[in-house]
């Protein structure tokens, strides 16, 4: 593997596979030990964190950063505590590591179990997410993994001085400060490397955007688990719910458009469309959101503008919002094939048959009835934090928690036995 | 994807997604009902697929192909009953898909469940064993999946015939023939283009050499799971019964050595070499084992040839075996990290510590105590058949029955809930 044997992240990657065996063997109270010193440092370091925050937020301002971009930049006081309180969470929940999922006995008295394991280290390529390194780190750690953390520039002094508080978290307790590692000075050079490392890296995990995961799952030799791109759709039925119709599909473009669950495409029954849309289009007119409808669409509103077609497959991460009239559920469920990133797709309609189509028929990482595109999220399923939402089918599909960041063996125990 | 729109693959792709479509909503009595067809067929039709096995074996003699890769190839009355055998095996097995694997309802009266579906399209690389043309077949067919096959061209006549009779049970019972396709009549071109043709293939499995795997990860961009290689150890400990030892390393390397979790390295404690290796490698030196010793071994075992550094990593799949005496348990699990492809490692040993630390230490998919090695087979552990057995960490580790075939989605059902 020559690229693996460049000087430059090769100490790094050597130091995370040490850290990891230590920490395979490490004892759950320690690392719940470790959570809360990283929380404890997270609050007592706020304006250490926010400073360096700050000039993040004023050079990617003057870099012309878009609104969605910054506000994911972006740390306050209040996300300082959410984001300790994630970490404790997780000090709250259960090891993963040494989980018996299923085990037996064989016909010979042969003895077999599958035990979880931790991957051994994790790599990630995020984007400006400060956010993303604690909970990444917390959830790595707690799961047994060491991490290799490559952040986006836009946010590398946030980064810096987080990794820090979080090593010094660690060595606190006598955990190695190589259980978090950033390769952020190594620039893109090293990027590449994490993503050749084959053998050195047990699992990368790319989030951000679309472009960054397509670069990554075509570069990288080491096993991906992609996360994020959301064009996520809401069908609403014929028979929807006119009030449930206008707060779910409100809340799910606008409580926080720059988030990979937030809703990027409506459609509508057409016979459901007279009665639906002016009340629910409205209602996101009122909080600034631009339309984009097709001809049927805008006969009914016509303050939306006309979609291209390049608004179908648009996550627009910020205040915009793809509108079309399908004639039937088949007709949204031909859309969203054609279109969906596999992210999230909601139906709102009291046809309980309707329901269990879509659900069926949809194939998406999380389907919906009459909930907001909102929850899909770790948090929100309770899994203290998230990893990321995997958009693919192998390993891990949506929200990803402790036990998605593990790997499972198979341990036999027998007594002479040969096979026959 | 411009690969992708080639016109080569590309209709068989297109085949497979609609065919995956329509396996995805099939009644398991249905798949049940086709794995039986499948199973008579190769009964009947024994005399007509031993005669492309001919073929293939005439011309595989040929062209020089080792033994081990001859006994792969080689298909008799015998194997031809296992192999429907096989089949009628998982028609009993319980059908992965639409299995609830866990689910909650959230504070907010959301519920949430994460339910086994299948992949969609399963795409498999192998080489000249025509059993796993059948085993595939039939796995991916109860589990939901379409697979769209490229065998190893010296088994070629051999698997257009038994392409062509499961696609003959597949009509019988009314389920598209494109449940199982084969690309061999494309060539490596072909097996280029499903290498990339990532969206249109879910999950790619190189099933073969490590010279295969490499080639297929490196190239592949969509999501792979690596089976196979294996240079599989047995450490005799210092306590290890003699009996056990003896009969266990014989089993692990002589009752078939050509298939991966056949023993390539057996490793004895300094402490306990001269008691246990005469009796061992006399053993297997009646089996016609050439044996490959470091200089210890020679000494207690002359006929032993002299070890290069090369034999360490060498996977012979045939009667060689590479044989070393280490100082201690840690040098043992030290070696095994070193050279392992991490597919399944033995302890013979009565110390139940050095047990315990043996099965924790050593990061294999399948780690065993007093067993055969031979043991890693999914017929073995009860999955009535194997897609492979997996050496990486992400998805599934170990060997591949049905529930590895299939993803997962979160169902969730709510009643109007929003996101605070």
């Amino acid at each position: 593997m020559p690229q693996t044997e460049s000087p430059q992240i090769t100490p790094i990657l050597e130091a995370a596979r040490a850290a990891a065996r230590t920490l395979a063997t490490t004892p759950t109270g320690l690392k719940n030990k470790a959570l809360h010193g990283i929380a404890a440092a997270l609050r007592g370091s706020a304006s250490e964190i926010l400073a360096a925050n700050a000039q993040d937020l004023a050079a990617g301002t003057e870099n012309g950063l878009s609104a969605g971009l910054l506000d994911r930049l972006t740390l306050d006081a209040a996300r300082i505590d959410a984001l300790a309180d994630a970490v404790l969470e997780i000090s709250l929940l259960t090891d993963p590591a040494g989980e018996v999922v299923r085990g037996s006995s064989l016909p010979n008295g042969v003895r077999i179990s599958q035990v979880r394991v931790p991957f051994g280290v994790v790599g990630v390529i995020y984007e400006a997410r400060p956010n993303v390194t604690v909970d990444i780190a917390a959830i790595a750690l707690k799961s047994g993994n060491a991490v290799v953390l490559r952040g986006g520039s836009a946010a590398e002094n946030t980064n810096r001085v987080l990794v820090g508080l979080l090593q010094a978290a660690l060595s606190q307790v006598g955990l190695p400060a190589a259980c978090v590692q950033t390769i952020d000075p190594f620039g893109r050079a090293g990027a590449t490397e994490l993503m050749q490392a084959r053998g050195h890296v047990d699992v990368l995990i790319p989030r951000g955007s679309a472009g960054l995961i397509q670069a990554v799952v075509t570069q990288s030799t080491v096993p991906v688990i992609e996360t994020g791109a959301g064009v996520v759709h809401i069908f609403l039925d014929e028979s929807a719910n006119l009030e449930w119709a206008v707060d779910i599909v409100h809340n799910s473009k606008v409580q926080r458009p720059s988030v990979c669950n937030a809703l990027e495409t409506l459609l509508v029954h057409e016979a459901a469309a007279a009665r639906l849309l002016p009340a629910v289009l409205a209602k996101l007119t009122e909080s600034g959101v631009t339309l984009h409808g097709d001809e049927r669409v805008r006969k009914i509103y016509p303050a939306a503008v006309p979609a291209t077609e390049e608004d179908w497959s648009t996550e627009y991460m910020g205040l915009e919002l793809a509108v079309a009239v399908v004639d039937s559920l088949d007709d949204a469920i031909a859309h969203i094939r054609r279109y969906s990133t596999g992210h999230t797709e909601s139906i709102i309609t009291n046809d309980i048959v309707n329901a269990d189509r879509f659900l069926g028929e949809v194939d998406s990482a999380a389907v919906m009835v009459n909930a907001s595109t909102r929850f899909t999220d770790g948090g929100e399923f309770g899994f203290g934090a998230e990893v990321g939402i995997s958009t693919q089918k192998l390993h891990a599909r949506g929200p990803m928690g402790l036990p998605e960041l593990t790997s499972t063996k198979w341990i036999v125990r027998g007594s002479g036995q040969v096979r026959a």
